[in-house]
C-alpha cells in the first residue's frame, strides 16, 4: 500500500487527530521494491509483509443479520488470510434457523481456505452468562441475553477478539458487494497501525463515494447527509476548544474502522446509529484534557486517531431501512449529551435541528443508550467464563 | 490468492482449455503461511511475492479514449505497484488537448507513487513509422498513422509491451469505478501465470456479476446477452471435434485477460467488437490440429488456456453506446467465417441470427476486418525505429 503521511494533526490533551489521508496503491508489492519505499518523504510505501504481520494480531469482527450468504461469502472471501474472523451473527433461529444456514456455509467455506473463523450467536447463553458474571450486566436484556443491536454485537466482537488473543480490532459490514473494497479496508487498518504504532490508535476510514441509484443510473455522492452533520458538529467541538476552526474529522461516523484492543477495552460504546460518532465524543472525555478524569482511565495515554480515505466506492446492499433522520439525530445526540458540550453548541445543535425537522421550536436531544466504559468488565472473569463457554461445544458458539 | 485448480480441461490438439476455476481468497498472506500452501491439493495458495515476481515482468495495457481522469486514476491506483504500465490513448487532440490533460494528470499521479507508466498516443506518426518499416502497414489507415480503435490500440500495447521486454502483458479497461477489481484482475493474471507457467498462457477473466440499474435498484446480472452467444457457439464449434458436448467456455469475449508476450505476437487480432473472441478461435485454428500449419505458426507448440472467475462484480461506467446486436454479430462473425466452423454450426448460428433479428431468411455473416497474425511484423526493425521514437521525445510518447 502507498499512503501519504497525514499534512494535519488537530491535538486536545492527548488526543491526537491526524487529517485524512490519501492512499495512492493499494498494492505497492513487496520488500524487494525497498529502493521505492524511500523515494518520497510525504509517502509511505508499506510492502505488503509488513501489513500482513500486523495482520496476524488482527480480528475482523462481521456483525452478521440475515445478510445473503452470498455476501457474506464475498465479505470473508475480501478479508486477507492472515486474520481472525469474527462473526456475530443476530439472525434469527426461528422457524428457520438462519444462524445454522450461515454455520454451515461459513464452515464450509473454511474448508476451502482454511482461515480462522469464529461465528457465534449474539444470543448465546453461556457468553452472556460470562458477561454477566464479569459484572457488566448491562450489557443484558431482560431475557439474561444480550441485547440484540449492532453495537452490542460489536462489544461482544471486542470481548471475543481479547480472548482469541488480538492486539487489533476491526470492524467489517457483512453486506457489502465488494470483496476487493474489503480487501482494501482491512489493508487500511494494517496500515494505519504500521504508521502509527502505539497502543492506543484508532484507524478510521472515509469512503472515497457511495454510489446512489438515481434515475436509471449512478451517482458517486461524496458524502452522506449524516456525515455531513456528525462531522461538522464534531469540527464545531474541536474549534471551541482550540480556538481554532477546524475541518480535520472527516469520519464522525465511519461504520469501517478498527482500533487496538487495548483501547477498545477503555471506552464506551453507545447503542444504536451512534456508536462511531460516540467513540470520538468519548476519547475526547477520557483524553481530552478538558473533563476531570474518570472511570479508572490514565489521562497520561495518548491516543491517536488516524483517517484514511479509501479508494473503492461503498456499495453495500440496501435494505431500505435506513432512516437518515434518525442517524443524524443519534450522532448528534451524543456530542448534545456530553458533558463536553459547550452550551453555545448545545444551543446550536438543537436550533439546526429544529429547523431540519421543521419543529415549532428547538428541543433538548434525547440521549441515547450508552454502555459504560468496558473496563467496568472485570476481563479475568469474562476471559475464563468463555473458555469454557467454547469448550462445552454449544451450537451457538463454533470456532471453525 | 487462494484459488481452486481447474475441475475440467478440454483438449484439441496442442490446445488446452481449462474450466473455470473459482477464487476463495484475494489474499493468501505471504510465505510465512507456508504451513497452509498444502493444507488441500485441490486449493492453491499463491503467495503474493509469487505474484509480485510474475508482476515484475508483466505490461498492463490501459486503453483509454475520453474517460474521466478520476477513472483513469483509480485503474492506475489498483493496479500493483510491480507492473509495468501502458496507457495507449485516442483521446482527441483538438480543440482541446484531452491527451495533453491525461499525459499530466498521469505524470503527476507517478510522482507519488514512482510507478512506471509509458503513455502513448495511437496516432503518433513515429511509431505508425516504425510499424509501417516493420512491414506490418496493413495496421495503418490512408492517413499513414495506426487506425482508431480498440483491437489497434492492443496491438500498439502489445508492440510495446515487447519493446520494453515484458514477458506477459494484460489488458484492464480504463473506466472501471472500482480499482478494487482492478487489482484483483492482475492479481489473478498472475495467479494464471504461475499455476501454468508455459510460454503460451492464456488467463481469461470471467466476471462475477455485471450490475445494471433496473428500476431504481441494482440486479447482478451474471451472464451478459453477448456473453452468452459467444460462448455457446465455442462450445459448439469444440462439441463439434471432439464428440463429447461441453460448456467448458465460460470467457468467449472476456475484455480482461493477459497473456504471454509470445503468445500475444503469435496471433492475429480481429478489429472492433469481435478481438477477443477472435482470439479464442484463432487458437484453434493454429493449434487445434484441425487445419494444416500456416502463417509460421509451429503447431508443435501447446497453448494453455486459463479461465478464472472474479468475486469482485464489474462496475464500469455506461457511456450509453453499447450497441450488444452488433457485438453479438461481430463474436460470432469471427466463429462463423473461420475455416473452422462446419457448414452445420454456419447454417445453426445464421438460423439463430435471423430469428433474432427478425430477418425473412438466413443470411451469411459479414466478416469482421482481422489483422494478421503479428508475426508478419519484422519485430527487430520495429524494437529498432521505437527505440528511435522514444529518443525522439515527441510529445505524444513518454515514459513516465
Amino acid at each position: 500500500m502507498k499512503i501519504e503521511i497525514p499534512r494535519d494533526c488537530d491535538r486536545l490533551g492527548g488526543v491526537q487527530i491526524y487529517g485524512l489521508q490519501k492512499v495512492y496503491e493499494l498494492d505497492s508489492g513487496g520488500n524487494f521494491g525497498k529502493e521505492n519505499n524511500t523515494h518520497n518523504n510525504v509517502i509511505r510505501s508499506i510492502p505488503s509483509e509488513a501489513l500482513y504481520e500486523r495482520q496476524k494480531n488482527m480480528a475482523i469482527v462481521v456483525p452478521v443479520k440475515n445478510e445473503r450468504l452470498k455476501l457474506i461469502e464475498g465479505v470473508l472471501v475480501g478479508i486477507p488470510h492472515p486474520c481472525q474472523i469474527i462473526v456475530v451473527s443476530n439472525s434469527p433461529r426461528g422457524p428457520v434457523d438462519r444462524f445454522q444456514i450461515e454455520k454451515e456455509a461459513i464452515t464450509n467455506f473454511c474448508k476451502f481456505t482454511n482461515k480462522r473463523v469464529t461465528v457465534v450467536h449474539q444470543k448465546d447463553a453461556a457468553l452472556a452468562k460470562a458477561i454477566e458474571l464479569a459484572g457488566y450486566g448491562e450489557l443484558l436484556g431482560d431475557d439474561g441475553l444480550v441485547r440484540s443491536g449492532k453495537a452490542e454485537g460489536m462489544i461482544m466482537g471486542t470481548l471475543l477478539a481479547r480472548w482469541l488473543n488480538n492486539k487489533y480490532i476491526g470492524f467489517v459490514d457483512s453486506d457489502n458487494y465488494f470483496p476487493g473494497a474489503v480487501h482494501e479496508y482491512v489493508q487500511e487498518y494494517a496500515a494505519g497501525f504500521e504508521m502509527f504504532d502505539t497502543d492506543s490508535t484508532f484507524v478510521r476510514i472515509s469512503w472515497n463515494s457511495k454510489p446512489k441509484v438515481m434515475e436509471n443510473s449512478l451517482f458517486f455522492a461524496k458524502w452522506g447527509r449524516s456525515s455531513v452533520h456528525s462531522n461538522k458538529t464534531l469540527n464545531l467541538l474541536l474549534s471551541y476548544f482550540s480556538g481554532y476552526e477546524t475541518e480535520v474529522v472527516k469520519t464522525g461516523n465511519a461504520g469501517e474502522h478498527a482500533l487496538t484492543v487495548d483501547l477498545a477495552l477503555n471506552i464506551e460504546y453507545a447503542a444504536g446509529y451512534a456508536v462511531e460518532t460516540h467513540h470520538f465524543v468519548n476519547i475526547i472525555e477520557s483524553w481530552g484534557g478538558v473533563l476531570p478524569p474518570k472511570d479508572n482511565v490514565d489521562q497520561r495515554d495518548k491516543v491517536t486517531i488516524c483517517q484514511i480515505e479509501s479508494r473503492n466506492p461503498h456499495l453495500h446492499e440496501s435494505k431500505g431501512d435506513e432512516h437518515v433522520e434518525d442517524m443524524i439525530d443519534a450522532s448528534l445526540s451524543v456530542i448534545y449529551n456530553s458533558p463536553l458540550c459547550p452550551e453555545l453548541l448545545k444551543r446550536e445543535i438543537a436550533e439546526d435541528r429544529a429547523k431540519r425537522m421543521n419543529l415549532a421550536e428547538a428541543e433538548p436531544i434525547a440521549p441515547v443508550k450508552i454502555y459504560s466504559n468496558l473496563n467496568n468488565l472485570n476481563l479475568d472473569v469474562f476471559l475464563e467464563h468463555c473458555e469454557a463457554a467454547f469448550a462445552s461445544n454449544t451450537e451457538s458458539l463454533s470456532l471453525v
